[in-house]
C-alpha cells in the first residue's frame, strides 16, 4: 500500500490515499468535532462514545478539537478531568479506534489550544503573550514553545491553535492579553520563534506540533475594540502592519493558518480569496492547511450575511481556500450535500483533503499515531518547564514607576500587607485559554512573598479587600486593619480572565477561600470581554485610595490582561509593577522582582494610554495624527518600549558607518550602553528608524531591531545593529517593498521617546 | 479681443487669454493671498496695500481668501471691520485695481467662508450644519443657501468654501458641528441642495456663488477624532460612505472641490491622483476647479513628509490635479521655479490656469466684476434671511427627553430661572467660522425667553453660574439663589466654538457682562479643538447637580457643537433640548420650542453615545460590529433619527407593492402616519433598507429616504416611498454599483430603532 509506505514521497502517498477515498471519507477529513465529547471517564476507565465510534466508521473524523481541554465550556473540571498520564492514554484510545476501525486507517489530527501552555490539566501555564512580549526575549520564548510542544505532543496533540500574531491597536479588546503587543516587527520576531519552537527540526518528532498562525488578518484592529468587529483598513496598512508577522511566520515554515472572524472593507477573511489564495498561497508560497476559527463559517450566513445559508457559506469558504472547519462538523455535511447537488466540484474538495492529509503525513501520524503515557507524565509540568515559566514571568514584568527607590523591598524586618483581589487568587493570574490547575501548582503573589521570606513569613499579612468586579466594600475594613499594621502595602490589583472554574469564592472579611459551585466570576477580560473604559473594575481604585490615606509605602502590582489607565494610581503609588497575567509561577516572579532577586527588565510592547478617549495611542502612527485633545495631549502615559530597572543605563556615542549607502547596501549603527547604576541588570536596546520623506506616508518611528543585554555595574558594551533593506524598506508604489533613496534617521535608545539618533543617507545605485 | 467677448464660447475665450499670458501671469492665477491683507481702512477710507498692488502688477492675483473675514485670525474686529456697504465697496476697490492695473485685466476670484452664513460682519448667521442636518428639511436649507449666496455675492464673494460634506464618524472631532451628520444618504441630499442653492440657475447671476465641496475625502473618519489625522479605510467603504455626497454634488454641477488634509492608507488626499484625476475628473466627469485646504501643500513636505521640500510638494500637487492653493502664495512661487528649472512642463500649469479662468468666465466676472453696495446693504441680514435663520434653528432643535410633559412651559405665571454659561453669551451660539456680530443682532436664550414673555419678562431670572470651561464655582451661589426663587429652571449648558472675540468676560456673581480685551476663551469645540471625553466641560455638570438638589423642574438646553455624553443629565433632567449652535436667532428658536409656539421636529443625524469609550457608535455599521462592552452595551444613548415631539405619531399598515421586482424594477412602500396627540406637529418619516444577504457585507440598516410631513391632531396621512435601484444598490464586485437579487427588508418609522417593516424580493431579470 503506497500510502502506508513511509519510504514513498508524501505527495505520492497523499494521491494514493485520496484515490482510495469515497466522498464521505473525504468530507470526514475536513471536520473537527469536539474532542472532549468523544469519550467518557468512569472510575478511571475511558470509554469512547457511540456517536464518535459511528462517526469514525461513517467516513471518519479528520481532526478533533480540544480533546483534553478543561474549562466551563467543556464542563471538564479539575475533579472530572484527566491527569497527564490519563490524558495521553485517552488520546491513544481515540487514535487507536480511528486507525483500527476506519476503513482506511487514517489517524486523527488532534488539535489543541497551547498559546501559553497546553490547555490541559497539569500543563505548565506560562505567562500570557502580552507578558512574553514584554520580555523582549525571543530566545526564551522559543524555549517555551519547545516546552509547550513537548508537553502537548506527549499527550497526542499534533497541532496547536497558536501563535496569536494579531497586532493590537485597541486595548479595549478582550483578547489583548493573547497578543505580543502593538508592533509588527516585534511580533514578527516572536512569530518566527514560535514556528521554530513549536515545530522544531521536523514535524514528525515527538516534541513537535504544527503551529497555526492566527488570526489572519487585521483582527487586532476591530472597530471599537469589539471582538470580531469589522476592520477599517486599506491594503497598504494591512500589508505593512498586520500581515507582516504572518508573512515572516510563513517564511519560517508554519504548517497551518487560521483566517480571522472579522471582515476587512466588506470581505470576511474566511472567504477572502485574494487573501487566502492570492497572497497567502500564491505570493507567499504557503503550502500548509487553512482552518477556520470556531463558528466562522456559520457567521458568513448569520452575522456577516454574505452567504444565503449554511451550504452557500461552506461552498464559498472551501472555494476561497478553507480546508477545515474548526471545532465543527456542519462544514462536512454541507459540502457533501453541495457535491451531491452539483454545487461543488469534487476537485475543489480534493484539494482541501490533500492538504489535511499532507499535514498528517508530515506529522508522522501514520507511522506513529500513539504516544507514551509515561513520557507524558515525565515531561508535563517538569521542573525545567516550571523554571522557564518563572523566568519568563519575571522578565515580562514591567516596572512602571519607582519613586525614591521604593523597590526593591528589603527582606529584613518590617511588616508587609499584601492586599487586593489578585493577591491570592491563583486562577486570576493564568489568563484566558488555560485549564484549571491544582492550586498547589500555582503560586500567587502572596504565596511568592511568603516563600521568599521563608521563616519570616509571619511578617506578611493578607487581605483581599474586594473583588475584581463587584461593588462590595465589606472587605475594606479588614484590609485597612491589615494595612494599618504594616510598613509596606503591596496592593495586588488588576483584572481577571478566569472563566468561572468553580474554585470558589472568597471571604472578603477574612481572606479565607471557600470552594463553592456558585462562585461569582470576576472575569473582566478575555475573549468576548471587551471594555468601554480602561480603569480598574469594581471598587479597586477606591480600596487603594482608602489604604493610601494610611500613609504607608504603597507598591502596586497589576495582574491583568490589558493596559490600565488609572491616573490616580500613577500619581500616588510609590512603585508600580505591571505583571500582566504572569502564569502559574507569577507569584514567585513578582516576589523575585519585589525583593530584588531579579532586576526588572520588561519593556512595554503596548503604549499605555491616560484615558480611553485617547485611543488609539499605538506608537507607530503617522506623523499627521494630531498632537492633542482639549483635555490632554494624545501621548500615552507610558510609551512603547518603556520599563524601569533597579540600575541605570546610559547611552552614548551613537555612530553610523558608513553614513551613505546604496539602496541594497548596509550600514552598522552602534551605541555604547553603560550600566551606570549599582546592580547587575538587563537592558533592551531598541532600534527605531524614521524616513525623512517617502512617496507614501510612513510612521514617525518604527522599531526595526532590539537586543537584550545584561551588564554588570560599571560595565559598558558597544551594541551594534546592521541597517539594510530589511530595516529601510516599506510598502511603496504598486504595493511592492522598496527602499527609497533619501535621508533616514536611525535611533537607538531605551524606549521610543528616549533615543540617540544618527543619520543615514541612501543613494540611488 | 476674443477673451473679452461674451458672445464667444468660454472655452475659446480661455484659450485665447491663456495664449496671451506669460509665465508669471499663469502662476499668478493659481495663488490666493489673504484678502484682508490687501487693504487698510483709515477713517472709512479704503486704501490698497502696496504689496497687493505690486502683486497685481507682477503677474497678478488669481484669487483672494477671506476679504471680509473678521475674527481673531485676521485681527479684524467689530470695531475695525467694515459694514455690509463698506465691504462691498472695498471689494469693488480691490477688483477695480486688478481689472484696470493688470496687463490683461483679469478679475479676481473672491473666495469666502459661507458654511452657515457669509463670514463677514453683518452677514446673517444661520445655525451650524449639524443643526441644519437635524431639521431634515432640505428645502429649507436650499432656501438658506440662496440667501447666503445672495448676501455673499452682494459683497463680491464669488466662491464659497462650503458645503462641508464630511461623514462624521467620531464626535471627538472638533469639526463635527460643521457637518450634517453621520449618514451618507442624508448628507447627499443636503449636498445636492447646497449646490442648487448656492449656485442657483446660473453662476453668473448676482445671487449665485460657486460651491466648493469639502473635504474630499474621508476627513470625518480621522484617527482618534483628531483633526486631519490619518484615515484608515478601504476602498469599498470610501466609495460607499464618504464619497457618496461628493458624487451627488458633482452630479448636481458643483463648480469647485477641496481635497482633505488627511491621508488615506498612506496617500495624502492633496496628491491622490487616483482620487482627483481617476475618480473625480475621469469617472465622475467633474470639470470644475480643485483648490487645496489652507496649508495643505506645506503639509506634504512637513507633516505627511511625502515631499522632499516645498517645490517638490507643489509639483506633486499640480500633477495630481490641484489648480490653486487656498490662502497661500508659495504654490505659485514654487511652480514658477519648477517650470524655470525644467521640473514641470508648462502644459501641466496651463491645465490648472485653464480651470481657474473657466470658473471666472462662468461666474461672469469679466462682464460684471463689480457689485452694488446699496444692494449689499439691502440684502445682508434682511428680515427674510433672519426669519429663515429662526425657522432653521427651531427645526434643528431636538427634544431628547420630556418626562411627564415637562415641556412646553406655560407662558402664564411662574418664575423661570435661566441659568448657565450659554444662557446669555450670544457668541457661544454662533459656532465656528463666524465673524463677530453686533450683540443686538444675536438673540440668546435669555433674550428669547424675555422677548417671548414680553411684559412679564420680570418673571425671568438669570445667572451664568459658571463658565464653559474653567473650574471656578464662584457663580454657584448666585445661580442657586436665582433657582431657589424659581418654579422652573432652564439650564443652558453646552460648549463654545467662539474664538476669543474680545466681547468680554462675565461676572459670574451677577451675570453682568463686561467688555474687556482679556476675555477668557471658553472654546471647547471648533476646528482644532478635539475632545478626549464627551462630557460637559468645566463645572457645568456640578452646577446642574447642585441646582437639581433644590427640587425644581429642570429643563436642560444644550448649545454645543458635538454630541454630549452626560448620563446624569439624561437621568435627572425633566426635559432636554439639544439646540446645537443655533445661530443668531437661536434664542428665539429655543423660546419658541420651550413655550410650545413651535412643536419640536428635529431628529438626530448623529447617534449620541453613552460614553466616549463606546466610539464609534454611528448607526450604519456592519452587523458583525459587536453588541456590548463589559460595562455597557454598544448602543448609543439616543439613536440616529431620534427626536421627540409635543404630539404623538403612530405608524400603521406598512405595505409593499409589488413584493417582487426585477433588479431594475421599482416598488412602492407606504405607511400610514397618524398624529394621535393633541397638537399640530411635524414628523420625519424615515426609510431604512436592509439587505438580507449580499456578496460583500452591508450595514445592518441604511437610510434611503425620508419625508418631513406636518399633521393636524387626528390627521392621518399615507406616506409613500419608491424603492428602486437607487435604494437597493451598493458597491459590489469590482467596486461597481449593483443591485443583487435576493430578499430586502424595508423599514419605515420614527427613528432607526423604531420602525415597521415589509419584505421586498428582488429577482434576477
Amino acid at each position: 500500500m503506497t500510502y502506508k509506505d513511509p519510504r514513498k514521497p508524501i505527495a505520492e502517498r497523499v494521491e494514493h490515499l485520496l484515490g482510495l477515498m469515497n466522498l464521505e471519507e473525504k468530507v470526514g477529513q475536513l471536520i473537527q468535532p469536539f474532542g472532549w465529547k468523544t469519550y467518557e471517564v468512569n472510575e478511571g476507565q475511558i470509554t469512547l462514545t457511540d456517536s464518535f465510534k459511528e462517526q469514525v466508521k461513517n467516513g471518519g473524523v479528520g481532526s478533533l478539537y480540544g480533546t483534553l481541554r478543561a474549562d466551563p465550556w467543556t464542563g471538564v473540571t479539575l475533579e472530572t478531568g484527566l491527569s497527564p498520564r490519563e490524558g495521553a492514554e485517552a488520546v491513544n484510545h481515540i487514535q487507536r479506534y480511528a486507525v483500527e476501525q476506519s476503513r482506511l486507517g487514517i489517524p486523527i489530527l488532534i488539535g489543541e489550544e497551547c498559546s501559553h501552555g497546553h490547555m490541559a490539566i497539569g500543563g505548565t501555564v506560562f505567562p500570557v503573550p502580552l507578558s512574553i512580549g514584554s520580555t523582549w526575549n525571543v530566545d526564551l520564548y522559543r524555549d517555551m514553545c519547545r516546552a509547550v510542544a513537548l508537553e502537548t505532543r506527549s499527550q497526542g496533540g499534533a497541532v496547536t491553535y497558536s501563535p496569536v500574531l494579531d497586532v493590537v491597536r485597541d486595548p479595549r479588546w478582550g483578547r489583548t492579553e493573547e497578543c505580543f503587543g502593538e508592533d509588527p516587527y516585534l511580533i514578527s520576531e516572536y512569530a518566527v520563534a514560535s514556528v521554530e519552537g513549536l515545530q522544531g527540526e521536523s514535524l514528525d518528532s515527538p516534541s513537535s506540533v504544527a503551529a497555526t498562525l492566527k488570526h489572519f488578518v487585521g483582527y487586532g484592529s476591530s472597530e471599537g475594540g469589539r471582538n470580531a468587529g469589522p476592520v477599517h483598513m486599506g491594503t497598504r496598512e494591512l500589508m505593512e502592519v498586520d500581515m507582516l508577522p504572518f508573512k515572516k511566520a510563513v517564511e519560517a515554515g508554519a504548517a497551518s493558518i487560521m483566517p480571522a472572524y472579522n471582515e476587512i472593507d466588506g470581505v470576511p477573511c474566511t472567504v477572502n480569496t485574494e487573501l487566502l489564495d492570492g497572497i497567502l498561497r500564491k505570493e507567499w508560497g504557503f503550502d500548509g492547511m487553512v482552518i477556520t476559527d470556531c463558528g466562522a463559517i456559520d457567521m458568513l450566513a448569520s452575522g456577516h450575511d454574505t452567504a444565503e445559508d449554511g451550504m452557500d457559506a461552506a461552498v464559498q469558504a472551501i472555494r476561497a481556500g478553507i480546508d477545515m472547519e474548526m471545532s465543527g462538523e456542519m462544514f462536512g455535511k454541507h459540502l457533501l450535500k453541495a457535491v451531491e447537488s452539483n454545487k461543488l466540484e469534487v476537485s475543489v474538495l480534493d484539494e482541501a483533503v490533500r492538504r489535511v492529509l499532507t499535514l498528517k503525513f508530515k506529522l508522522g501520524l501514520f507511522e506513529n499515531p500513539y504516544v507514551d503515557p509515561q513520557a507524558a507524565e515525565n515531561v508535563i509540568g517538569s521542573e525545567q518547564h516550571v523554571g522557564l515559566a518563572r523566568q519568563l514571568a519575571a522578565e515580562g514584568i514591567v516596572l512602571l514607576k519607582n519613586e525614591a527607590k521604593a523597590l526593591p523591598l528589603s527582606k529584613e524586618g518590617g511588616v508587609i500587607a499584601v492586599i487586593g483581589p489578585n493577591a491570592d487568587q491563583g486562577y486570576n493570574q493564568l489568563g484566558d485559554y488555560t485549564s484549571p490547575q491544582p492550586s498547589a501548582a500555582v503560586t500567587t503573589v502572596l504565596g511568592g512573598i511568603r516563600a521568599k521570606l521563608g521563616e519570616e513569613a509571619e511578617r506578611v499579612l493578607y487581605a483581599p479587600g474586594c473583588r475584581i468586579k463587584d461593588d462590595s466594600r465589606e472587605g475594606f475594613e479588614f484590609a485597612l486593619a491589615c494595612a494599618e499594621q504594616a510598613d509596606t502595602v503591596v496592593m495586588v490589583l488588576g483584572g481577571s480572565s478566569a472563566r468561572d472554574f468553580g474554585e470558589g469564592t472568597i471571604d472578603l472579611r477574612t481572606g479565607a477561600s471557600k470552594v463553592t459551585d456558585d462562585a461569582l466570576s470576576d472575569m473582566d477580560c478575555g475573549e468576548g470581554i471587551d471594555r468601554m473604559t480602561l480603569q480598574l473594575s469594581g471598587v479597586q481604585l477606591e480600596l487603594a485610595q482608602e489604604i493610601h490615606k494610611l500613609g504607608k509605602r504603597m507598591i502596586v502590582v497589576y495582574i491583568n490582561g490589558r493596559p490600565i489607565a488609572e491616573p490616580w494610581i500613577d500619581e500616588h503609588a510609590d512603585a508600580i509593577l505591571e505583571a500582566w497575567y504572569p502564569g502559574q509561577e507569577g507569584g514567585h516572579a513578582v516576589a523575585d522582582i519585589l525583593f530584588g532577586d531579579v532586576n526588572p527588565s520588561g519593556k512595554l510592547t503596548m503604549s499605555i494610554p491616560k484615558h480611553v478617549g485617547q485611543l488609539p495611542v499605538y506608537y507607530n502612527g503617522k506623523r499627521s495624527r494630531g498632537k492633542r485633545y482639549l483635555e490632554e495631549d494624545s501621548q500615552p502615559r507610558y510609551p512603547f518600549g518603556y520599563g524601569l530597572s533597579y540600575t541605570e543605563f546610559s547611552y552614548s556615542d551613537i555612530q553610523m558607518t558608513p553614513e551613505v549607502i546604496g539602496t541594497d547596501g548596509t550600514a552598522v549603527v552602534s551605541v555604547n550602553v553603560t550600566n551606570s547604576g549599582d546592580c547587575e541588570g538587563s537592558e533592551v536596546v531598541q532600534l527605531y528608524v524614521s524616513d525623512a520623506a517617502s512617496k507614501y506616508t510612513r510612521p514617525a518611528r518604527e522599531l526595526k531591531g532590539f537586543q537584550k543585554i545584561s551588564l554588570q555595574p560599571g560595565e559598558r558594551r558597544k551594541v551594534e545593529f546592521t541597517i539594510g533593506p530589511e530595516q529601510l524598506q516599506y510598502i511603496g508604489q504598486d504595493y511592492r517593498q522598496v527602499v527609497e533613496p533619501g535621508l533616514f534617521r536611525v535611533m537607538l535608545g531605551r524606549h521610543v521617546n528616549d533615543t540617540l539618533s544618527a543619520d543615514l543617507t541612501v543613494q540611488e545605485d
